[in-house]
């Protein structure tokens, strides 16, 4: 068994992490801290864990960390990560960074987008980017994952192809995508309160969302030009799950059918990554609680349009799942380890 | 008073005009037709009118309209509108069609998108297009008006300043809209099971829906030339509200305050539609029960892409209280008579 | 035009209590205070209400509202109700109390469930209860209306005819009540956040709830005896709404017919109470966004027990609407003035 | 591996059902049938399990499961199972049965509550009634067991330990319950349309609900006298959860402590059954997607009455891994196999 501290367990992405820990047959949950919940059973904030565990949340401390962890899941706010990592690696501990501190190449871009000068620039070369499906190859044994968020984790997967492959000819896309309130973090806000979100869906931080410089930066590299990312985010009246609706223009003549035999190709060895048969559509509730991704594909041949659809589960493939989908094969277990019982179907 | 005939009033559409109706103080409900529900008290099957009217659900009859009646208000599907409007007309009936029927010019068009023949084609050049900030210069004393669909509404107030003052300079635009479950109808089905419905979305009818030749329709005659509508509308885990995200290419050096200002100059004399400051967009919660729109503009200057958005109810302004503008208008109302008083604000 | 200051005007009975009043025909707002809002537009902090005033709020100042008004209504927390209605009443405003502090008429039992003195106590005596269906007699005129409680509403309604009636012959009742989020106030919260709330349903407050002894005092007051009542509140993942399921032991031989006679008997000439026919029971969907209520009865003959269930929207008939009844009462008015518009039927 | 066949298994019971079993390490899912969704793939059903099977819904047949299977979990209507039991038994298939037909022991009692005669009567003798926390005695190697409903789960949980334990001293209880809308199964109908459903809590089936004599047969054999049930249900707009409130009469000076600390002592060495502290109620939302039963529990010493509260999945712990865990005891695995990875916890 691997003994993993969740750091920043009582938030949404710390305490769906701090579940799949529990249930992966080879992964030991060592530690979750929690700043605000410290002393507090995890069972008392959240009592869904009332059988699976009696821990309490512990005061955020490397030392405690470093002593009981070989792994460290940080599920904490950008710019909080990046405090923590250098301590955390110097250690020898292995670090699955579910924030955005080491997702971006380039330190000044972080800075652009984040409002924050990045004080660990130094090891974002040795940060390997944490979705398998674009590339695995520097997973093995990495000391430092940063994986992706959670609109970059569907807008990716549901255009990268199109760009590898060549039919992608435009240099600009448009993602409009739909998420999940949960997306928004646990600390109470006017915008959060069931009232203000319920019966209702309007965009939020149209062309200014920090996930824009991710995507355009994962996309840019496939392409290999530079591709410029529209995105639009919009809140939805569900707790998770999020929808990518990505409009890319496609070379003259490329049928439905021959973008989705060109996804399948793609992604025929992915566990985790279904391509829906053409003329059907991916629903966020069908990877409620799951690392999956569900991906639909159209092309409306009067315009060169492909309409790309992938749906997740924010705190799922999004963020938790996927970070123990890295951490798997970080370690060299299959990745699916821990990840593939079923979810509730309905 | 003007006696007001609802038919197909059990619907979704048809109950919310029969509410609207029931309030407004120029208009007098003469009589509402249920095929299915005729006999029923309306009262029994929505009691949320208990205390509003005793009338009955009627059985549909053109003769029992015209006895009673001088306006009829059409919630029927589509095929059944033309089928009354004829013989309404001749009895010299005013008609405010809900259906698709009589909204696209071509019926041509009609065929290739609804499946059947137009069988009431001399007609359709007769009929007014009722989205009255569009043009309302043929309502007064119009004899059949058709009213836009629920999308077209929304992409079409969202999307047609931008056209007829040029700052729009492509061919195609992308329409992502989401609506909330009335839109479906209220026939039980598969897919509007709350089970299915609740916490998920999902696009649907992606590059198929109806609603896509008459939004090209719209603004191909605003711009001057063909407008393609590449439309995903997607399903939203809410009762009512439709949002229309849509994306087109503008002239370089557009800011988003200019665009804000010129809308507000193109709609400032509407008293239904609003445009949000730069900066804030809008949310279906803003409209729920109401005739209004609510519009929200980003101009993307490293792409020259303006995000237009625009919340309405889609059984308000995108249905049953657009219906009742447009009569008011037909009458020489005032267009906001009956449709003012401000709707439940959370 | 009667001018009314609404005073806690962006909490949600505030806010709605602003919207009756804006879309009342004899009443006219003077002023809306709000300490944390003021100087905001009301339509930058409620949208939906950006055609119907451009008023601003405004910070709360007791000469402010006297110079303006002559009818304060007071949708302010406990304990700040009672600081502000001596100064209004010694001003000769008419005061619309939405607050807890004057519908006890014991301030020991104020002080035991509210946790505070009552500072205000003389004038207990001259406070108004403000549930007209119970006893209408002293409204007119009256200065100080006390409007009752969400809950107390509710159960009162359903319960007091069975009482008054004499077929209630138990001391005990239970009272198990269901409450939609906007119950708990615009504060976010941890127990408000949308993902804490949606797809979810407990109890809280168990035995402890505040609007106990209300209940409590209101039946006893009508049953000539001490009743008690087993208070249960529940959270349901709507946004307005409240169902109160009341059982009571009835005397031997009743049926459910007899109690729906008795019960319309007593309601017969009230405007906003709906009895429903035997083996109906009412939905608090059916009562969203208005000031009607909405009840349904059942007796189990083999155990003698009444199931008396009300439904109403906890922000209407359970707050901000019965204000404006009671005010309309107080005024002369017809009770129905500017409240008997249907509101959205679905 | 043990071969399970799910009759019923396009329901929503029934696929969860599916799940539950495809992701037990020790059941193997033979075969799925469906009269409906014959012939479909299960995956174009219910896309969720897309990567979890590629099994295609069979009809129905006798032969086909007794070929295929050692065990049948029958997910069908009430009348529908009995048709099918005494054929499975024969062929020495070890029968699950989720729905009514057995649960009842008097043939009489059946046929009044459910219309229609008891044609395997001779079997209820045999019937092991699957309610493990009650009495699990005799369900190692049984050859049918009747699986409780989804209410009877919920209220007896939270009641039998006080006619247990003699504290409750009634012969009536009051059963206050709510559900999600997943109870009331998979068909379309105008109650489970979204639209109907969202926004509102209503009761329904008041005094008349099918499950009132279940409850009463099983605390009533605790009780050694007649317990009668006034059973309340109520529909919440959510998917899945059951929240049943018990008012139970008990005897003068019994504490809120000391009925925690009964039932604890009651439910200790129960994998599944969790009592909450004194002071804390549960919620749905902690149990959802589980075969989990939280438990609250708070006296009135007013007025002598216990108030307790159980929280379950009406397709877990009220149904389908209910069904799983009963199978469990049965094959004399432990009960918690297959059924005790934390599910998502928001």
């Amino acid at each position: 068994m691997v003994d993993v501290a969740v750091i920043g367990a009582a938030g949404y992405a710390g305490i769906e992490s701090v579940r799949w820990v529990l249930g992966h047959p080879r992964l030991s949950l060592a530690l979750a801290t929690s700043a605000a919940d410290a002393g507090k059973p995890i069972a008392s904030v959240y009592p869904a864990l009332a059988d699976a565990t009696s821990m309490m949340f512990s005061e955020p401390s490397i030392s405690a960390v470093t002593d009981a962890a070989s792994v460290a899941i940080l599920a904490v706010p950008h710019t909080a990560a990046m405090a923590l990592v250098p301590a955390l690696l110097e250690a020898g501990v292995t670090v699955i960074d579910l924030s955005a501190d080491f997702r971006l190449a380039d330190p000044d871009t972080y800075e652009r987008w984040y409002g924050a000068p990045h004080t660990a620039s130094s090891l974002l070369s040795e940060a390997v980017y944490g979705l398998p499906e674009l590339d695995r190859s520097r997973l093995a044994g990495a000391q430092l994952v940063a994986c992706p968020g959670c609109y970059p984790t569907a807008a990716v997967l549901a255009a990268f192809p199109a760009f590898e492959s060549g039919v992608a000819v435009g240099t600009r896309i448009v993602v409009d995508a739909k998420s999940g309130v949960s997306g928004a973090g646990r600390a109470p806000a006017a915008g959060t309160h069931f009232v203000a979100v319920d019966e209702a869906i309007a965009p939020y931080k149209v062309g200014s969302h920090r996930h824009t410089p991710e995507m355009a930066q994962a996309l840019s590299g496939v392409a290999g030009h530079d591709v410029s990312v529209m995105f639009t985010p919009h809140l939805v009246p569900m707790s998770r799950g999020l929808l990518a609706t990505v409009y890319l223009d496609v070379e003259e003549g490329l049928s439905t059918e021959e973008a989705v035999e060109m996804y399948r190709g793609r992604y025929h060895a992915e566990p985790f990554v279904h391509v829906r048969d053409a003329g059907l559509m991916p629903s966020t509730g069908e990877v409620r609680g799951t690392n999956r991704a569900s991906i639909g594909l159209h092309v409306d041949e009067s315009t060169n349009t492909l309409v790309a659809v992938c749906a997740i589960d924010n705190l799922g493939k999004g963020s938790a799942s996927q970070g123990v989908q890295c951490l798997n094969a970080v370690l060299g277990f299959p990745e699916t380890e821990g990840l593939d019982a079923p979810a509730p179907v309905v």
